[in-house]
């Protein structure tokens, strides 16, 4: 039994420790891919990298070097510390947190010195309790303006800034000495660290969000477009539905489309502080790229309605008995899919060129066209098969809202498991006997 | 001439400055209303800028104190920057950033000490090189770790501060002779304004991450069902379309629910930090909101679609010729919408109190009925009809892509005169005459 433990733990031990090395050996190899990956997508976050490393040896001469360290003293560390706060990914997010940093910090200096001079007034005893009161209301003043939307989207950094150097001048002022010194070794370095950042940022291989912005709305066309054009071929084509869709990239692609607000919003945000540069102006027109991904997100969401209803009808067989009506449908419906697929390659291509070309339009006049031409195989003297059809526009459109509903009510039934949601004892016991939700399924 | 000059100046001004006076008071009024609003619609964001200002001023005592004040020395000012760099709205937010920055104080003030004594082996001439090539290297590859996703989301804040006190401890270790010390009073001032931070926020009305999730989910729900309810009752109600939906709240207050991930993601981030509170336990199952929010989001889209064609629909004017039919439809219609939406108010309700009811379940039963009853006016056994409904609705769906594209084709010509690109030649000369893009109206 003993020897039996024995020998089992020896091989348990030579199995494992082997074991345990090819493990981490894997886990490391599958690290370093992923890496790899973030780096090869793009480049550009590499040599961003290098550069905030570059910056702050740029910084740090000023320490080693004698002389300039003595004209600033400690806060040198100020400098080190606004470079790693302030260097951001574009040169947008560098200029907006660099230029709100300094004036946050030159205004809010000067109040700190105004706030000193007052509170000096109240005498030994009364200064600190003056002091404590400016730097409340201040803060509280200061937070408050970060709920209102415009300083949230443009200046919320600053605020921080604000609040943070009115606190130091006004609470080292109590201690310090030479207080109009300290405000203006800070503000020397905080000015120092920021014109690094923007040297490096502007000068050294930069990253501009207003050309990340203009290539990201140009890729969001040309996802739809892929949709489009991909439903174009592979389904109202001359296959016709014969082939399930089940695994076509093109079906997935066009979702990050409709969550895309968010990057969007931000890079304008940043882009709205650059100068001009290569082929954009100073005054580049930012809030035109916003329209834009705002129309593009309305067209993702009727993309997103028409790909529910296909990929239910898919599921459901129809057998087909009038050949040539179904042809003639289904190839005003390729046409119009494929036209329109084009019209957003053009429009997409024509942003990325920065050529206006008139040919989106024409491909989408064909597009209606076709469209036209499906509604006249109904005559339009028929007014009642034109009621049924509409009716079963609306029925189809309000049906897929019910069928989405169904998920929804099963998250909420999932979380209500997981949260331990309160349940009526009736219910329990009815919920042992029948299933927690209704299933649905709506037969095309 | 010159009297008159002199008049009508004399009239400028006195008309003028009541007149500048005016408006800036209007300016202000409007300010003040605007700061109002905010403040009433969350009451919970004054109590938070009272919160900031509270522990600012409990952190000032720190310097005001001598005793206090001399264990410290100078570094004290760390405490005034944590918290007010850290102090964030919610509980989650201010634990996520104090932990993070806590945590890579720790770990960066040993690997700078680590890097110091290493350096200081390479002599006088040498440690200087040394410690620069550690500065860059270590910032360069924390820097390149925030593009890994999973560490961008929750340590952020912290892969900064690791690169920001590396460096400090790493640069000033050639200048100051007390580094330990220095590490211990940056460490000790920096938990200290945690701590403060931590209990303020946690202690004085907190507002909780986890909780403002549950209610976002919970409201969005309703959002949705509002929308389902108000076409229930104002257009496939009783009143039978006859009046215009123009200007209808219903109408646009989904719409905020198709842009709500960025939100949710965030909050459900800063809820991961947050400890057990009220009803809810610390482990309480994030991601569950974050399923129930991307099926909402669906859900919201294809209300969108629907949204879209009943908006186009209601511009064409349809007459009505087989009153019975349409009248079966219209109700049918009116009981999806209602009971769905009576599903999405159940459900939502059921969030917000922590109790699972069924009924939720039971509404959506009637809705498919419904459903099937609409698709059961027309006869089973006649597919030719049942081919034509299908097709006419592929066909709406994709007119609706089409009509989606239109705007989208306008906003990129509009950025194209804004942004000045290129025209073809003969392109320019046609653009007189035909409008920049085809207006496409397809008529229903």
């Amino acid at each position: 039994m003993v020897s039996a433990a024995g020998t089992n733990e020896k091989v348990g031990f030579n199995s494992w420790c082997p074991f345990l090395i090819f493990d981490s050996m894997q886990k490391l190899k599958e690290l370093a891919q992923k890496i790899r990956k973030i780096g090869k997508d793009d480049p550009r976050r590499v040599l961003h990298s290098l550069k905030v490393g570059l910056a702050l040896t740029l910084i740090s001469i000023f320490y080693y070097v004698k002389p300039l360290f003595h004209g600033l003293g400690a806060s040198t560390m100020w400098a080190v510390l606004t470079v790693v706060v302030v260097m951001e990914y574009t040169v947008g997010g560098t200029l907006s947190k660099g230029l709100n940093r300094a004036f946050a910090t030159l205004l809010a200096g000067a109040l700190g010195l105004g706030a000193h001079h007052l509170a000096a007034l109240a005498g030994d005893k009364g200064e600190p309790i003056l002091l404590d009161v400016f730097v409340f209301m201040l803060a509280a003043m200061a937070t408050f303006s970060r709920f209102v939307p415009e300083i949230k989207a443009r200046h919320d950094y600053g605020v921080t800034i604000f609040i943070l150097t009115f606190s130091l001048v006004a609470v080292s002022s109590y201690r310090v000495e030479e207080l109009i010194k300290l405000a203006y070794q800070r503000l020397s370095t905080v000015a120092i660290g920021v014109a690094t950042c923007l040297c490096t940022s502007m000068f050294v291989f930069p990253v501009w969000a207003g050309e990340d912005l203009h290539m990201l709305v140009a890729a969001n066309l040309d996802k739809l477009a892929c949709f489009l054009q991909g439903m174009g071929m592979e389904y109202f084509g001359e296959k016709m539905e014969s082939e399930s869709l089940e695994g076509k990239s093109f079906l997935q692609s066009y979702k990050t489309v409709l969550n895309s607000k968010a990057t969007e919003d931000s890079l304008a945000n940043f882009a709205r502080w650059e100068p001009g540069h290569g082929r954009f102006s100073f005054r580049h027109p930012c809030n035109q790229y916003l329209k834009i991904g705002a129309v593009t997100r309305q067209c993702a969401c009727s993309i997103e309605a028409l790909n529910a209803y296909i990929s239910t009808l898919q599921q459901s067989h129809q057998t087909t008995t009038d050949l040539e009506f179904k042809q003639k449908v289904q190839a005003a419906c390729a046409e119009m899919s494929m036209e329109t697929g084009k019209a957003l390659t053009e429009l997409a291509s024509s942003i990325r060129e920065m050529k206006w070309s008139s040919t989106a339009g024409k491909h989408l006049a064909v597009a209606t066209e076709a469209a036209c031409r499906v509604k006249a195989l109904v005559p339009a003297d028929n007014s009642t098969l034109q009621e049924v059809l509409i009716s079963a526009t609306t029925t189809s459109l309000l049906t897929e809202v019910v069928r989405c509903t169904n998920p929804v009510i099963a998250a909420v039934e999932e979380l209500s498991r997981l949260a331990e949601f309160k349940r009526p004892e009736h219910g329990r016991k009815a919920g042992a006997e029948s299933p927690p939700h209704v299933v649905i399924d709506i037969k095309k």
